[in-house]
């Protein structure tokens, strides 16, 4: 007989297999199961279509009757775009629901379990809570502070270079490096750049490598508004553009990038960007997860302000050299070494021949 | 019923268990099989004592009549500090020999395997060929170029960096690391760092923190002798320090660094050390294997000239940032990403959270 756990992992599983395709909802997997026999499963595919919980629950149809459902995430206990899934698990007869974490939404937030229990219904909570929540790690810290979850992606060599001192960086890593990467933007609501990176690579920042993949906002800082008017991300049919910069814009140039489509935020008088301010108009605006793709500038300065919550370093076995050739993080220098910020929970995988070092900094 | 394979691999585990102990001697393993059981086993423990062979042979007694035996390297046909393996392979009644690989030594080279075929004695050769020479790079490498077989080693932030601007570096990698780099110190016959190193860092260079681990030769690159009187690395009981410079060189420290014990060789006019010379003296030394610890400097200009064999390069989870903070290879500036050296057979394994990564460069 299988333990909680193990039905648990299986809707995990099943939860990642939506992975980048429910923003702004979380991805939630369930498996309704009787007599040991699995009689249900499903998965949450997209928002505005039925939860996990409908999914398993109407494949198993009169099985459910008796049953025991496991789901990654509280059932909801609201009318949202859908009916709430705790009248559903009521209607179906299911006599025990476990779950792997609250939803910490404030429109669930212990409701969803508290109408259950109301309702005759065991519940057992925190089944794999950990993982259950670090699947919707984004989800999770939006709802907590609402701004996104700060992902940085950097790519180096294994002498700590991003490029030559001329800007040349194609290619530090291998193909199958740069697909990830490319899966990693399918995965995020938004990524971000510095307008550095805009007039060296003139990048096009989608996850066009991913057959159907979604393609990202993409957030340009560009305190001076010097986005070229013919830049790749201006064309705006691909995926929405949106600038930050500051009062010192350039007008004419706001007015004509405006006429494209793209979309400009100032964060005010400061010459430079706030980055506080980004990340707040981000969250409002539903972006539950941000990818940084920035050159060592940008990078530092959000890690300088604590503003980064993961870590994903790419490392090509190779070496450059050069005195000059940019690092991933730059900004200004810190005199000990003690002051280094540690990462945690490290993960290292391969691509290839690259390694994906990923870790988490206190948040 | 065991292949051969397997045999040889046990051989190899045997000879790895002497890492740091053989040189200038190579790690040798043999093992005696008779009617598939293991009879006799052996390692070559230090320069001076028996071979691998003699060893196994002793175990095996009696039982050696009529067995195989099983040795990583071709076994010896010249009287050195011991007498020829092949005789006592010979005398021992053995009837097949099966090797690794031919030892590359000018003085074996394919005459121990012809003296045994001469004795009747049937012999296979090159099971695990590729493993059991690269148990012994080093040695293979010094027999074909008469020059020690050179291995880069770094350490690194997940950012690049290798010291703050102000030059402090402790400690970027972890314990488990810091203890690894002292055990590749142990199998090596030399370490070499350039000046500023031991100006900043004042290193004793030595393997300390292995129990009974063997000190390598100290070799500093220092075109002017700028080496302070009072440096760790001057008190030569602990190990020899020898220091190569240039024509330009304070003859006054000169002789108080000779009166101390510490050899000093000039490579000549020029005004920086000349690498290749250094690499020949050491050669003609004895130097087997040359562990390079050197600054961003030193390590780009074996790199430049093609030197380096092997790089080993640790990276530790922490993000330092510093425009201006050193890293692991610095020198000229490349102009394009494709200029950069590829690793081959690259590896990765981890030091509690530190990444290791270990890779070949083009001979």
């Amino acid at each position: 007989m299988k333990a909680h756990e193990d039905w648990m992992r299986l809707a995990l599983e099943l939860a990642r297999a939506a992975t980048g395709q429910t923003s702004p909802n979380p991805m939630v997997g369930a498996v309704v199961v009787k007599n040991g026999k699995m009689v249900g499963a499903g998965a949450h595919l997209k928002a505005g279509t039925p939860h996990a919980e409908v999914h398993a629950i109407d494949m198993a149809g009169h099985e459910a009757e008796g049953s025991t459902i496991y789901v990654t995430l509280e059932p909801c206990n609201h009318i949202g775009r859908t009916p709430p899934c705790t009248e559903k698990i009521i209607a179906s007869g299911i006599r025990r629901v476990v779950i792997g974490t609250v939803d910490p939404d404030e429109k669930v937030r212990g409701r969803g379990i508290a109408r259950l229990r109301d309702a005759g219904i065991e519940v057992i909570e925190g089944v794999l809570a950990e993982e259950c929540q670090r699947l919707n790690e984004a989800y999770f810290f939006h709802r907590r502070t609402g701004r996104p979850f700060v992902t940085l992606k950097t790519a180096m060599t294994l002498d700590g270079k991003i490029a030559t001192v001329t800007g040349d960086s194609r290619w530090i890593t291998g193909e199958a490096s740069r697909e990830h990467v490319h899966l990693m933007r399918h995965q995020h609501d938004a990524i971000l750049v510095g307008i550095q990176t805009v007039l060296f690579d003139d990048p096009k920042l989608t996850a066009r490598l991913i057959p159907g993949g979604n393609h990202p906002v993409r957030v340009i800082l560009d305190s001076r508004l010097q986005t070229p008017l013919d830049a790749a991300i201006t064309e705006v049919s691909e995926a929405p553009t949106w600038i930050f910069t500051t009062e010192e814009r350039d007008r004419e140039r706001e007015r004509r990038l405006r006429d494209k489509g793209v979309r400009i935020v100032s964060t005010g008088t400061a010459s430079r960007v706030d980055l506080e301010k980004v990340l707040e108009v981000l969250g409002k605006e539903g972006i539950l997860s941000l990818l940084i793709e920035g050159g060592g500038t940008v990078n530092a300065a959000f890690l300088q302000q604590g503003l980064v919550q993961k870590v994903i370093a790419f490392i090509a076995p190779r070496l450059l050299g050069g005195k000059d050739s940019p690092t991933p993080v730059e900004g200004e220098n810190p005199h000990r070494m003690q002051s280094s910020l540690s990462l945690k929970d490290v993960r290292v995988t391969q691509f290839d021949q690259d390694i994906c070092v990923t870790g988490y900094l206190d948040a």
